[in-house]
């Protein structure tokens, strides 16, 4: 294994140490801790309800690069893989809380689920009032290694966005919370790796895959997928990803939004070209896609592949993805 | 070599499709070519200097990403890793045009060198001015395989920043021309790889490290450096590039530019660390960070390792630098 990297027990804390020192106008970083918040101006002189994501680390720009204006309050850095604790998870709540509550964006991982609801107890007693979403946006298959239910993968940025939008625009937590659940129950995801992830702590890839091998359906913890196939051309992964999440809406009419996701090794070309043969799909299919956006967005670690997310929206939520923001990773 | 791709001969007109579509209120492509305009409603209501990059595919975000207010006005897409040609680049010149001339930003590569000249050419002779800079920020080696003097490499993403911005303001060319050579004699940079790139057309990466090998002073097309050396932790990486870019400035006092670039295959995790790293070591060496980034913006497909850009600033170019701009990849 190859990184630039010092000990792998430092990784965490060093990674939020550079991203705090080349954004000072944006975030900072919670003492003793590591969860950063939004730390520019107009933070402390504009009233509305915190959002508070976070997660184990290895899928950045998420979720301390979608702190700011417009989208995530704070966000609370787990080691990698791993879930961030209930205390830091506490810390970052009161750090944003302005007396109007707290919305917890929650990936569905049984770890993070847990320390998620401790960390609201503990809020709690302090009367702060919480609100928690659980995202499970990838489709791929029903419970995980780490999940009950299904994975919370790449959708996440989107819900993030849309509900970060809504949060500055002043509505109040319990619509955040619902509005949140709906954006989550619309969105659908499936990933596809050509070669797995390497954990620094462990030193080579998680899974092997042949030259010639791609895995559908994986996660975003080296969690295995549905079937391991022959690689095919772009234009035939974007079929195969667009007919198996196509058919969990009901009603393909209206306006939907796709995220092409990159997993952190795969360069921008690859992923423009998947890009746009999904849209060519999905215009061949009469499917209005009126919000799109590709890029290396939730990540995991130096894995190649790609992700496909589809949503069906609403027009609000589109005009809430199209508000300018100020976060590093949007 | 598992890529998301189709054809190899397609590679580039797909992912230029990709980016457009992906992309409508931002570019649009120029009929006929591989070149990106300006399509924002800004662009055909205000008169500026326009402002024309471009160069080899597989960089990317560099340069249609770099496209939009306060950045590019129009960038050019080669072949990957080969110079757009000259009546591709002429066309992006008389599509942004708007009688006060436009500025061609160059990579320091003998074929784009030419190329942007011959197209420069074509251009005077319809009577638009034009102006030229080229850049060779990457002080590693002298001369190189596809370079008379240094190469041009990650630094070119600051000049565009800062160029785009002045622009933007009113500058006219003549002074455009000597900011962006200001710009670019005061910015210096090196890169190092863990990993090679695989370029799709042959299908291996370009020359083989071993597993426990990094080599300092590559280019961004698989140009090799100058030493291969066992890898250490970041920390020394940090050092050893600093010591070598910081003797270039012969006057430390000031303000300074960091730019920490991905290559493509590195993960944002490792860049923020090596970040750190640098950061911290500048600090004590009593030099003033007053503006820094990190991420993939210039890179070469999916090489492994980084890249560091200093830069020394004057403090209205520290303004330019923060202004927002709305392009992709920024």
């Amino acid at each position: 294994m190859k990184k630039i990297i010092n000990k792998t027990e430092d990784i965490v804390s060093e990674m939020i140490a550079g991203l705090v020192k080349t954004n000072p106008k944006l975030v900072k970083q919670i003492e003793g801790t590591t969860a950063v918040v939004r730390n520019d101006v107009k933070f402390s002189q504009t009233k509305q309800v915190g959002v508070v994501s976070g997660g184990g680390s290895g899928h950045e720009p998420l979720h301390a690069g979608y702190v700011g204006d417009g989208m995530l309050s704070a966000a609370v850095a787990g080691e990698v893989f791993t879930s961030p604790t209930p205390d830091q998870i506490y810390e970052a709540i009161k750090a944003v809380d302005q007396g109007l509550g707290v919305l917890l964006i929650v990936k569905n991982y049984s770890g993070d689920v847990m320390n998620f609801d401790m960390a609201k107890e503990m809020a709690e007693a302090d009367d702060i009032k919480i609100e928690t979403i659980v995202v499970d946006d990838d489709i791929s298959v029903e419970n995980s290694e780490f999940t009950q239910g299904k994975r919370g993968v790449a959708g996440t940025v989107l819900v993030e966005k849309i509900v970060g939008a809504a949060a500055r625009s002043g509505m109040n937590l319990a619509d955040l919370a619902a509005l949140g659940q709906k954006v989550i129950d619309n969105t659908k995801t499936i990933g596809i790796a050509l070669q797995a992830a390497t954990v620094p702590a462990v030193g080579h890839p998680s899974f092997e895959l042949k030259d010639d091998e791609v895995e559908y359906g994986i996660g975003i913890h080296n969690e295995r997928g549905y079937s391991v196939e022959k690689i095919k051309p772009s234009k035939e992964l974007a079929h195969q990803l667009i007919e198996k999440i196509i058919q969990e809406f009901s009603d393909q009419t209206g306006k939907f939004v796709v995220l092409v996701n990159g997993m952190g090794g795969t360069p921008l070309m690859e992923q423009y070209i998947f890009a746009n043969d999904v849209l060519n799909e999905l215009a061949d299919k009469k499917i209005q896609v009126a919000f799109s956006k590709v890029g290396n967005k939730v990540t995991s670690l130096d894995m190649q592949g790609v992700s496909l997310t589809i949503m069906k929206a609403e027009d609000s939520w589109i005009d809430m993805l199209e508000e300018p923001v100020n976060t590093i990773g949007w």
